[in-house]
């Protein structure tokens, strides 16, 4: 995928409307996987005054959705399968940042891994899915 | 739990941030499961037009923590130690109810079910996960 | 897939050398699911007493794959995208019982239920997993 | 954990039920992680010619646990709360390496990673799993 490609990626997941509500972006893109920033706010909290499981673990879906993206030919599109994530540590008001990586990439079936990191680069969550290659001529 | 404990833990549980961000709302939690109600609105598309994973992911895990919560005796807590969540159809904006219920039950340690399904009874998403009690003495 | 071929899928899958390894039976694959038999012995333990995480993921994902073969059109096939299982008590020597139902049927990929309980019912093991399809055509 | 205690360590698993029944060794297992030797044979196939998710499972299972084992003090214990494999490619005869490391490690519960590869280097299978220390003075 060539910049421009990549740069108007990046815009049209950053604009839309999961990304907008909970305040994430994607930050890079590329062949080496993904970067996120999230910034998490009384917003995301359930009862107990920490992030929300949904909160991390739509950062680490995204994170590892982007990083398939960021590979794929232009144009190229991809679904979660299925997704399993572990949470390590409550995750309090304050920066996060979410990473993704490509594990194996097959025909029509990529293997994805994502985590979340508080600003001292602890780990928050961390995760392994299972995501379907959508071809240019299908993706919405 | 007694009748009025349950009441004020849906209406704790309902007044957090993140169910309040995305319109999620627990209406029953007791010791045959939980039932959700969430209307997928613009908010919660990513850039193809259907729920981000995150939305379903969080429905699926506030299901399963409410079982579990349903079930306990007062004061108890519970966290999310990991879950996995399988998308098997993509969720338009309309009504989603999400259902969660206990599979087992330790002294420390609880497996729990948790399923989202549209206006037509369809599956979304079902998802399996492992949660941790935290006795009432420890919770927050 | 008529009577013949329901025999003759149990046969296939009882004399292949894992089964035959671990001493696995199915014993019933069909609309409604699969029920597989296997003895825990000695050599099925690891060093704490109790059988290993491989005889039980085994015996949940072999219950999923033969639910799904039950129900498929005759000479169609599955493969095992993923698996997460729940390991909930250890097993001890003596008979344990599987059983795997299909939670979702996709065009391409299949949702399926595993788990795995002991003589008194109790549950040991319990698992979600997506297979895909193998169309009969390119089936092995 | 002592150079003779760890020598121990492998001892007493490569003497287990399970490793001499499937013929699976463990080779390393320190501060850095967990190696296994397996030679794929006809007594791991299922009926489509590759082995069974069971053995490679089981493999991914073990790697991670005695990866967690390596690093532990003296006499503790691990068991395997929950696990969650991806199979990428199918594993024909011959020899197959596993790997195993820690992800995260807390007071009560540990996550690592594990992962199969053939002869090749190419990936097989990868996991994410959940474990439970054991303290030496409950460690069966």
């Amino acid at each position: 995928m060539a910049g421009d490609g990549r740069s108007s990626l990046l815009q049209t997941w950053n604009s839309c409307g999961y990304y907008r509500l909970v305040g994430m972006r994607v930050v890079r893109a590329d062949e080496e996987g993904s970067e996120f920033e999230l910034e998490i706010t009384p917003d995301h909290l359930q009862a107990y005054g920490t992030a929300h499981g949904g909160i991390l673990a739509g950062l680490v879906d995204a994170a590892m959705g982007l990083a398939i993206l960021g590979r794929a030919p232009a144009g190229e599109g991809c679904a979660t399968v299925e997704l399993k994530v572990n949470f390590v540590a409550g995750a309090r008001p304050g920066p996060v940042r979410g990473h993704g990586r490509v594990v194996s990439e097959g025909r029509r079936t990529v293997v994805a891994w994502g985590e979340a990191r508080d600003a001292g680069g602890g780990l928050l969550a961390c995760g392994l899915g299972t995501f379907q290659r959508i071809p240019a001529e299908k993706a919405p």
